[in-house]
């Protein structure tokens, strides 16, 4: 069952038995190397998360390593769930952006748009991004983009992503504290907090928006914000999937529009993320979506491992996991399409053994 | 869930969830009227099969004849699995090229392509086929078809087509004893290798190609031969559903590239099988496919009878029967559209009451 945020239920269920185009946004950002700020990823290996996650989402495979990505405390990637719903009943198509990786997924025939974008630099020394540059390349891409299907279901994989969009939120001013989500159960404040503080103190009175985020964001928000307001010219309807990360994509493009003195028609923008996060009580991600300017359709989907008594799967409803790889969008995704909670609870099971 | 013969995985994950044309090559060759040769249909009838394979298709009924073809040991037709896939999810069209038929299928509304085309002659005493001619027919056919889904599944019934094929493929030069299937368990080699030495010995010095292939091949090989090179000049993407047949077809495709000395594109064809012929231990799909030159993504679905408790689908797990009328295909397409094995199971045997 998909419920609501914010907004109406009725762009979701407008969207029941539509097919979606599953774009994947991948990047990666030295922020994630900083000992102990993320556990998105294997220890020493964490910036082949993402690259993992889009090779088992496209091919079931997992190619530039031989072990599906595990967090230390052995949480299985949220991949899972996104693939489980493409076997179950697939997305119509599958389409990759490679916004700075540093290992490219081994893939064929799969459509990956490559912009020549290198990762980011860790943002407590500054992420040397030309963000103004990424934006507009973005903005370009979304008004030449053209959806094969009905609608645009906008995921992410960034490990240390909640870090930087975080990070970004406050840079713009936005009231943010205590709002983002994280991979961690406990989240390890200490490290975290440290590392936006020393990215804040980097900002340079004079510098302007874009100046401010190249230094404290990542290429998936900035970019992400681009391309959503370069599809907002076509009308192409999207689901943001995802939790905090995707909020400050919406903050991000709250404070550009307002910065160049526009408004959004946000008719066509919309964000689904998992109970996980939705029902977290170390985030706020209502509350972040409430600081924006514009109205926006924002959703979860009602899922969790109750139906399983798989260990690994547990811990996703304690809390040691809540959302990535857009599992949140792929799970409304799936209800969308007449899958049920068993079902997807069964189909993950499997990749488990 | 499909697996791999040769080649990567990802050239049929990029299809998931796209929608099929399936097209259903139908010929008849009297070699099929060779005493004990084939067990593909009813005896004295066998001429019908394509025909009843495709009403059946098609229409869900048999109008030929008023039984649905079985092998004299009660094998239904693998068009019940072709049929089961389609009613469960269904292809994008189907469409049929008649190659030769005794009896043309007795369908309205179905798009059923006919070039003038009459049935082959046995080989044994040479088929008689003007192979240059229907050759260059299906080249033209193929650069103007304009697929109206995400890609073909090219299918066939050929009675006696394993003869045809075995032959063509031997008179191409390859070394393929013991490669090739057969419609019967225990195969009726005596038969079968002594029709294809009487067309091998019609064989005169200088023919060519085309001319040596004229008399001993079927109009399916040589047609769908042509077919997939005419549509590589539009880059459609075509799965071969079928076993050692379209293998041969690749074969000869191989020889016809390599005797105009051209390069074949092969990154848009693939082909894909049963359980049944991948894991068959009399014949030798991989060591037919290994003998091409360009490199070629096959698979087979991982489908059996061991669901069902039907005697009539147990012979399939017996290696009774394996693959016809594109079953392996159609099973694929299936799975790719989220079917699972319980799913189709019960559907084939709906069909046998």
């Amino acid at each position: 069952m998909i419920k609501n945020i914010t907004g109406k239920i009725d762009f979701i269920e407008s969207l029941r038995g539509k097919k979606a185009t599953f774009m994947l946004a991948l990047s990666n950002t030295a922020t994630a190397n900083i000992d102990g700020i993320t556990q998105a990823g294997i220890p020493g290996k964490i910036y082949l998360t993402p690259t993992l996650d889009c090779e088992f989402l496209c091919s079931g495979e997992v190619r530039s390593l031989d072990i599906i990505a595990e967090t230390p405390k052995g949480v299985p990637t949220p991949a899972l769930i996104t693939r489980a719903v493409h076997l179950l009943n697939p997305y119509g198509d599958i389409e990759i952006l490679n916004l700075g990786l540093e290992v490219e997924p081994k893939l064929d025939y799969f459509k990956i748009h490559n912009f020549d974008i290198k990762p980011s630099e860790s943002i407590d020394t500054g992420a040397k991004i030309d963000a103004l540059a990424l934006f507009e390349k973005a903005v370009e891409f979304g008004k030449n983009y053209k959806c094969k299907n009905d609608y645009i279901i906008l995921a992410e994989s960034v490990p240390s992503g909640t870090t930087t969009a975080y990070a970004t939120a406050k840079a713009l001013g936005y009231d943010c504290d205590g709002k983002f989500s994280s991979s961690f159960k406990e989240q390890p404040d200490s490290i975290k907090e440290k590392t936006i503080q020393k990215a804040l103190e980097n900002i340079k009175d004079k510098q302007d928006l874009f100046e401010i985020i190249g230094g404290v964001s990542d290429n998936m928000l900035i970019f992400n914000a681009g391309f959503i307001l370069g599809s907002a010219y076509n009308h192409t309807k999207i689901v943001l999937a995802g939790g905090t990360q995707m909020a400050a994509v919406l903050l991000l493009i709250n404070s550009i529009v307002n910065y160049m003195g526009a408004k959004l028609e946000s008719g066509n923008i919309s964000l689904c993320t998992t109970s996980w996060v939705a029902n977290d009580n170390n985030s706020d991600l209502k509350g972040l979506l409430e600081m924006l300017d514009f109205d926006l359709n924002s959703y979860y989907s009602d899922f969790d491992f109750s139906a399983s008594n798989h260990p690994a799967l547990k811990l996703y409803d304690e809390g040691e996991a809540k959302e990535g790889v857009g599992a949140g969008g792929a799970l409304m995704y799936g209800f969308l399409n007449g899958l049920n909670k068993a079902q997807i609870t069964r189909k993950v099971e499997e990749f488990l053994g």
